[in-house]
């Protein structure tokens, strides 16, 4: 049977982003099918009941729903260029930094950039300096090449430096995190990652508008 | 090499007895040790720096930290009685809805139980209903046995009744939802989760006294 591969997402999405490049990594073809979240699609609403959200992975005709659970259900599938690494300790260690971003490093970002919460700013920063002395002198979070960690801090590779851009806010100076942008800099400058990213100038254009409202 | 496995865990904490779960479904011996959160450990320090929290698993000396993360060790490192499915998209979704119970459920009913927030008292009820909706006529959430899903679920399984009892709180009942209480009943029957869970009664008067501080 031939692989059937959609993806619904939205350009300006760092969790949509996200698939996108585990699917380029792994070289397997799909077609994208940008969705309008003020205007959602039957498909979307049928695929995704519980979130109404995307990313939604289609293969077959099964969903798979969740960033980091469609990331880890594309490396079980397509074993070629594994994006966790194979010993369970490493791919334990991978897991945890990806949930510590998510989980910790997003919201309190969103709290800075998108609220100006002040108050927040102190907790963002803490989060930084633990991921930077989790990088240390390794080229990215997986070693020399991209993995899980790369992939999901996509939210601090790219679109944080956008939102700081669109909003005027500063979080992430090369004078107190070297490390981390260091590896911002290989990041965007990976092959994978810099064709798979939205445009620059387009991304700051639609938070400037999106945070002017 | 001899396996060295330690637990460092809170008695009261569903979390940890996630983790006891697993370690015990899968035969495996370990040196369980109490933490106290009021005077945490220099190991505990040692071991979680990053969030300073139970449960940490202790596999010859080298942690493994976050309830989720740890069972998915555990599975990928001794492989009999899998915990997780073998099909990737039935992975993706028992991944799927350990996230949702974690990540919607639990802070729902935290809202309605700690904090007697009457307005969060809807969404939780609209999340039971999409883990009613989930379970359907399956005996478990991992089909006939227990499976990840039904571990993760321990906080609705026992402690939600717990918690209900000692704050004179009710959210789940028989009426409402017959499925989920069907399932509370055959899981907290079930030899390695009633083996595993801490006294009902203890369990009571610890949180009994925690809410009335």
């Amino acid at each position: 049977m031939a692989e059937e591969v959609k993806l619904f997402g939205i350009w300006e999405s760092a969790f949509s982003c996200r698939v996108q490049i585990a699917l380029k990594l792994k070289g397997i073809n799909y077609e994208y099918i940008e969705e309008d979240l003020h205007n959602k699609s039957d498909l979307l609403l049928k695929y995704n009941p519980v979130h109404k959200k995307v990313p939604v992975l289609l293969h077959n005709g099964k969903p798979i729903l969740e960033s980091l659970v469609i990331i880890e259900y594309i490396d079980e599938t397509w074993k070629d260029t594994p994006i966790l690494p194979q010993d369970p300790r490493q791919r334990a260690m991978a897991r945890f930094w990806a949930k510590f971003i998510d989980e910790k490093c997003f919201p309190a970002l969103s709290r800075v950039c998108w609220n100006k919460e002040e108050e927040a700013r102190e907790e963002a920063r803490e989060h930084m300096k633990t991921l930077e002395n989790e990088l240390k002198d390794k080229k990215f979070f997986g070693g020399d090449n991209i993995g899980l960690v790369d992939i999901v801090a996509n939210v601090i590779g790219f679109w944080l430096g956008v939102v700081e851009e669109a909003v005027g806010v500063e979080v992430l100076t090369e004078k107190e995190f070297p490390v981390l942008c260091k590896w911002i800099d290989a990041y965007v400058n990976c092959s994978v990652i810099k064709e798979n990213l939205p445009p620059r100038d387009k991304l700051v254009s639609f938070f400037r508008a999106h945070f002017s409202k």
